[in-house]
C-alpha cells in the first residue's frame, strides 16, 4: 500500500486495444491501479469498450445544416463556441478539462496510433477548445496548458530499429505528431514517451520487468522535465513561423530543431 | 483533349473528406478525370462514401474464436493466409494489388491522416499482405514493389510553417509514418508529397494553379524520380537495423538520416 502523495492529481487514460486480455489493456490497468493506490484519481477512456465513433463527420455538428458544405475546422469552431457538439465528444472533452495529465495507451499500428485513438484525436480536439483564433495560441500558453501527457505505447519491433540510427525513424521523431504536434501545440507538457519493444511475444519476465519501469514513470508523471520544445513566442520564430537563423546548436537538422 | 499515353497504366485514388462538395473530393475528381484522359484505367475508393469501417476488431477476423485472446498481428496473418479477412477489406487489397499507383488525398487533421484513412490502413495492410515473416522483407523489394505512391494533402496552415525550419516540423518528417513507414515499409517508391496550404480559406484563383500543380504531378507520376530511401538490404544498416556509422553526409541527424 502507498502513503498518498502530499498533492492528489487527476489522470485520463485514453486506452485503445480490441482485446481486454492484451497487454494495453493490462498495462491500462496497471497504471490506473497503481495512480490510484497512490492516492490519484484516474478516469479510464476505454475506446473499444466504449465504442467510440472514429470518423468526424457532420453527425459531430448537430447545428450544421445539411445543404451546407461542411468545413470541419469552422464547423467545430461553431459548434464548441455554442456548446452544441455531440454528447460523446462533449463528455470526453470534459474529461480532459478535469484531468491535470493525459495518458494514451496503445500498440503502434504503421507507425501511429490505432484509427479509433486517431478517431478520439480527431473528434475530441475541436476549434475553439483545443485551437483556434478563440482560444491561445499555439505552442506557447496553448488552451490545455497545465497539463501533462504521456504516450505509452507497446510495439513489435526490437528497440534498435527505433533508436536515434534505427532504420524505422528514432521514436521521438516517430511521434512528432502526437508529442509536438498534438500534445505541445495545445499547451500540454509532454514527456518522453513509454515504450516496450517486442510486444507481440513479450515473456512474462520481461512484462514485470517493463512493469516496474512504468510504474516509475508513474511516479514521475508529475515531476519529469517535459520535453524542451521551443515556444512560439518565445523569440525562436520569425512571423512565418520559421526558425530564426543559427538558433539551434551547429549540426542540429529535422525534427530535432524544435528542442531547445 | 489529352493523347493516350504510350503504356497506360492503373490508379488507386483513395479519398477521405466527409463532404463531397470539399476541395479533397474535387481533387480527387479532378485527379480521376486527368488520368482518365490521359489514357489510364483509374478506380477511387471514397472512404465517406463507402461508410469505410475504421476500427480494427475481431470481426475483421471470421475465423478468429472469441475465446482466443485476439493477437492482432498473428490473427491479421492467419486470415490472410487462408483467405479468411472480412469482404471489404479483401477488396481493398484486390485494389492496391491492381494498381500501378496509389495517391491517398486527404486533409492534414492532426499532423496525420483522418481517423477513416488510418483505418483503411490498419485493416487493409494486413500481416501476410503487406508485412511479416511470409513475405519479402521490409524496406527492399516488399510485397507491395512495383508501385509508385503518392500522398495529396490539404492543410490550413501556411507553407512556411510545414518548411524546413517551419514549427510544425517540415512536412516530409511529419509524414514520414505515411512515406516511409507504410509506402517504403511495404516496398511502394514514395514520391514527394504534394501538398495544398492555406486550404480553410484557398481563393479560386489559387485553387486554379493548385490544380494546374497537380496535373503536372499526375503526369509525371510514373516518371518522377522517387524519394530516395536507403534499402535495408543495401549494405546501409547493421543486423539491429541500425545505420551503419558515418554513412550519411557530415552534419546529418534526424530522419534525414534515411535518405540516400
Amino acid at each position: 500500500m502507498t502513503a498518498a502523495t502530499p498533492s492528489p492529481k487527476k489522470i485520463l487514460i485514453v486506452s485503445a486495444h480490441p482485446d481486454p486480455r492484451s497487454l494495453n489493456a493490462s498495462l491500462t490497468t496497471f497504471a490506473a491501479d497503481h495512480l490510484r493506490a497512490a492516492g490519484h484519481e484516474v478516469r479510464v477512456s476505454d475506446l473499444y469498450a466504449m465504442k467510440w465513433k472514429a470518423t468526424v463527420d457532420a453527425d459531430d455538428f448537430p447545428d450544421h445544416p445539411a445543404d451546407r458544405r461542411l468545413h470541419v475546422m469552422a464547423a467545430s469552431e461553431e459548434a464548441t463556441l455554442a456548446g452544441r457538439l455531440s454528447a460523446d465528444v462533449a463528455a470526453e472533452q470534459e474529461k480532459v478539462l478535469w484531468s491535470d495529465a493525459l495518458i494514451l495507451q496503445f500498440p503502434l499500428w504503421w507507425f501511429s496510433v490505432p484509427a479509433i485513438l486517431k478517431g478520439w484525436i480527431d473528434r475530441v480536439f475541436t476549434a475553439g477548445f483545443a485551437y483556434g483564433p478563440t482560444v491561445a495560441p499555439p505552442y506557447s500558453e496553448g488552451p490545455l496548458a497545465g497539463r501533462r501527457a504521456l504516450v505509452s505505447v507497446t510495439y513489435g519491433a526490437r528497440e534498435t530499429a527505433f533508436s536515434d540510427r534505427g532504420i524505422h525513424g528514432h521514436l521521438p521523431d516517430v511521434l512528432h505528431p502526437l508529442q509536438h504536434g498534438l500534445f505541445w501545440f495545445t499547451g500540454m507538457a509532454p514527456l518522453a514517451p513509454f515504450a516496450i519493444p517486442h510486444a507481440n511475444a513479450l515473456p512474462q519476465d520481461h512484462y514485470a520487468t517493463a512493469r516496474e519501469q512504468y510504474a516509475h514513470r508513474l511516479d514521475t508523471l508529475f515531476t519529469a522535465p517535459p520535453i524542451p520544445y521551443r515556444t512560439l513566442t518565445g523569440g525562436d520564430y520569425d512571423h512565418a513561423m520559421r526558425l530564426l537563423p543559427h538558433t539551434e546548436p551547429p549540426g542540429t537538422t529535422g525534427l530535432s530543431l524544435h528542442r531547445r
